[in-house]
């Protein structure tokens, strides 16, 4: 079974972030593969890794990065696939590393998720693989309704908490 | 007894900071409902939610929201009653969440309180209220004056205090 | 005919904003007054305005400033009524402003608006006298379906925009 | 010729920005279309924009706004296809449309593209449709090699300046 | 002995850092006094005690406030005494707090001091009161020779760092 | 006559700014120098004129400076007399020399006022002598009435403005 | 005479910044090189330049670039030359440059100047230059001592400027 | 074996960062020393060091400072020696330290590295100084080298996580 998706971290301490990410590809039954390359450290690898990437049957690219975090700029600077774009928060807050991803110049273009955003990297990935794939998109179609129950039950745990003058 | 104040969250993680907004509408004899509803996850409950207040007699929607939050913005397009959003702080100290219930387009409007302002929301909310009920005004005026005593009982802490060179 | 809104600026450079806001009212045919006030060069006058308000029969006050906008805060220290804050944009882009303006401690409370959003604040006010009159209330519903209108109009604009590969 | 991306905006002012996205479509020959829909002026619109678009055979959707931007994230909550957000700078240099497009809550997903970029919404879309569609993906490919077209130009201009101690 | 120095807090929450400030000018032999007061919440016990200041023979008031820190600025509009701010890290960093209080309007000034500057603002207070007083301004004198102390014991520990490479 | 006051700027492009302060210090009868010095162009200069400045019979000193601000830090670390901080928007809106000038490290102290804030610098310096000299106390407390004036007539601006719901 | 700075622009609107940088190494006497490169639109001739500089005779490098700027960064990553960065300001006043160039990851260093700093860039240059090099060491020297010329100068424009009660 | 490089910081709290930069020049076997110097509370024992550093043999200094920080700038006012800044974050996560050190006026220039970049610092100090020894450009060199086997053993740590659809 062919990876269609690639996560790229620039160093495995973004893991718990990623672990989203691979979790929900998991259960939308897509194969993917998990790499560790850093576009200031490992150039080179950086550069085999995009321009093969393709080649190899791979859809969607997803990479995280902190600080000055070229890594997804870089890599959607050597290939033609989508790369979306996750900010790691490893100092101000995230902020550097949102402007280091999302504000790529005219031409070359990241699709950035929000600071943190592992698992909207893989929700949107299977959007896009979804275009594509009936099977893949049913699960999303239900992956969807699941958010409604979440609320359901949130509203629940709303109805135990008393106050005088409060009603339902 | 008709709720006439609703306040929506979009995660029971809000929770800590509505139960401010919860005590003081208590405290003020002003009946009131919590939901939670979520402008991404459960648009349309939102939509029904927010096209049904004002019939039921609620007079005035408080909605908190974190990150890009949508909610306080997307209910006061749907009904004419008065919003008043709060922002959560959930990431970037809540100037991501501020930014997104304050900076409302020309046309719809929504009442900001301060990040995590659960307590001021509710006071906002009873002066609204206020305006149409001389019993709810008496008991604000009562809090109001309230606030002075918590100064008084400050500065007596403050004469406990002893330095050579201080003075009372 | 009484005015039921106090309109208050920091200073008559602060017009344009509010011209929005008095125009607004004029149109919902809600009777307002104009002053300008200063909570640091002019203390004594915003609160004697602040203490007669209620009693002078005005429902809700829009403060306007800038830079370290004190005023919608002063002013809402010393009413009971309903206060709805601008934030001028006269220097940092408005930030200071909305910060000095939206940050309120706990007890005292500002209905905040968008930087400069003078339009917006009329209607929030609208809102508020709207649950206690219905002439207002038809008025106010009246205007937010003529927002409707305006996107007709943009999207007749956005037909005339020929592409090859743009359809209708 | 069904259109296969539709491109949303908020106002027509922000015309100016979409008409790169649409100019680039076009030369990809990529059929589109573009509406004007307000998720605050408008959300019945938006609403029935979103629910029926990917059954109208649209695969991927661009949607720009600016200050609280709320639109593509609403649109993104009511439809499972691909969403690409631009924020529009049309108030503190753009920081609150990104913030409020970026920093989606967790379940769904804004691609997001730096502030004003349109021609980068324009190419995202295009790499997602190059997926399925090798005529796409092989004018994509033109497009891309020509980007080092225009630095060979610029380094002929840097050849004309001239300085005693410079070399080329 | 009558106070020179009054400082002002907004709530006992503020002391930790109006101990280093009451501190300071006990060790520089300075009557001072120390008072809670708010500009939202006790408009009117501030104005009195604005008033009174310079008649009560204070010569410079030291106000902290966190949030939207309106109490320096509103201090500084009712005396002509000089006001030090400090502004306090309560929410946003205390960016908050530091424009509430350094971006006062022309006209009325606040001698602004760093985020939670306590001691800062002891020392502008004595250098201001130590240019009518050579006793203050040489106990000034030698507090500040003992700063160089601390640099002279910061060296010595740096000494005692051993590295193959390193050499003092 | 001695200047009491010294007005130090970084560059004559802070002119405009400082033309403020020293206006309103003559208005005010009070004898003053202007300097231009650079805390990274000229330190030695800098250093001169700090150590100087108290023998000399200047009271209080007065720095502008934009970017990296260092030079009132650096005139405050060479003197025992108070210094005022001027930040100059010449880059980032200010924020730069903002921070640059009221962030101190514990032990110097500046005092900061807003960003351009050449009048209040002035107010500042004005403030401080006057408690030790009755007549600048009476020329401040003249002017700080003329302030309640300028508003007087910005309210007889106001009421020229009709509309018909608009009322005196 | 070979090339001993090579100045590198992401695209030929850089260059009012960067003349300013070529203008002083001219002034310097020092040969360097011109080259327009793109991380984003032309990586194979980034990584083709940084490889090759060092064995070309290059000591430094100098590298401007707005938005996600990863130019500096990148070359960093694939030379072991001193790489000097300079934030260019095309969007958000420069600070996602600023931020994408100097919060480099530990391992890989960028010497980052102010946001369009192009003379700070060819001083910082010719300081590690001067290093190893007597006559250019001599030159800088000259040139510092002339910066203190400025300043007198500025001085005499100060001297002609009148009020009643400033003195020289 | 004379000093190199010269480490200088403003108070011991910032030797947790500079103990990075100190072991990475010991790696490198380049001799250095540490100094604890405040621009602020030391300035005379800043200028005494800056004034004589290159006399003594050193040929670049580090200096790293929090909040105003002005040290490193003020060294590179008073030395032709190329100066590193290291931004420390003890407020406002470095952004106070960050824009105070990089933000220098056109004519004196610090080479600055990322807030609480000790390492980079240590990284740039030995580029510079492998430029004119070439056993420290081996070490320099195999230290890049290096980088390449974290990144490796990244990867295998990646192996080992095991999900239903991953792949290798």
């Amino acid at each position: 079974m062919k990876p269609l998706v690639s996560i790229i971290m620039g160093s495995t301490s973004d893991l718990p972030i990623l672990e989203k990410t691979a979790s929900f590809l998991n259960d939308m039954e897509i194969p993917f593969e998990m790499h560790a390359l850093s576009a200031h450290r490992t150039p080179a690898e950086v550069e085999s890794f995009a321009r093969q990437a393709a080649g190899r049957g791979i859809k969607v690219i997803i990479a995280a990065a902190g600080m000055a975090a070229a890594l997804p700029g870089v890599i959607a600077a050597m290939t033609t696939l989508p790369v979306i774009g996750i900010p790691i928060n490893s100092s101000l807050d995230g902020r550097d590393a949102l402007l280091s991803i999302v504000q790529m110049p005219p031409g070359v273009s990241v699709a950035t998720v929000g600071i943190n955003g592992g698992l909207n990297a893989g929700i949107l990935a299977v959007q896009i693989l979804a275009l594509a794939d009936s099977a893949i998109a049913s699960r999303f179609e239900r992956y969807r309704q699941s958010l409604v129950c979440k609320i359901v039950k949130a509203n629940e745990e709303l109805k135990q908490i008393e106050y005088k003058y409060k009603t339902n």
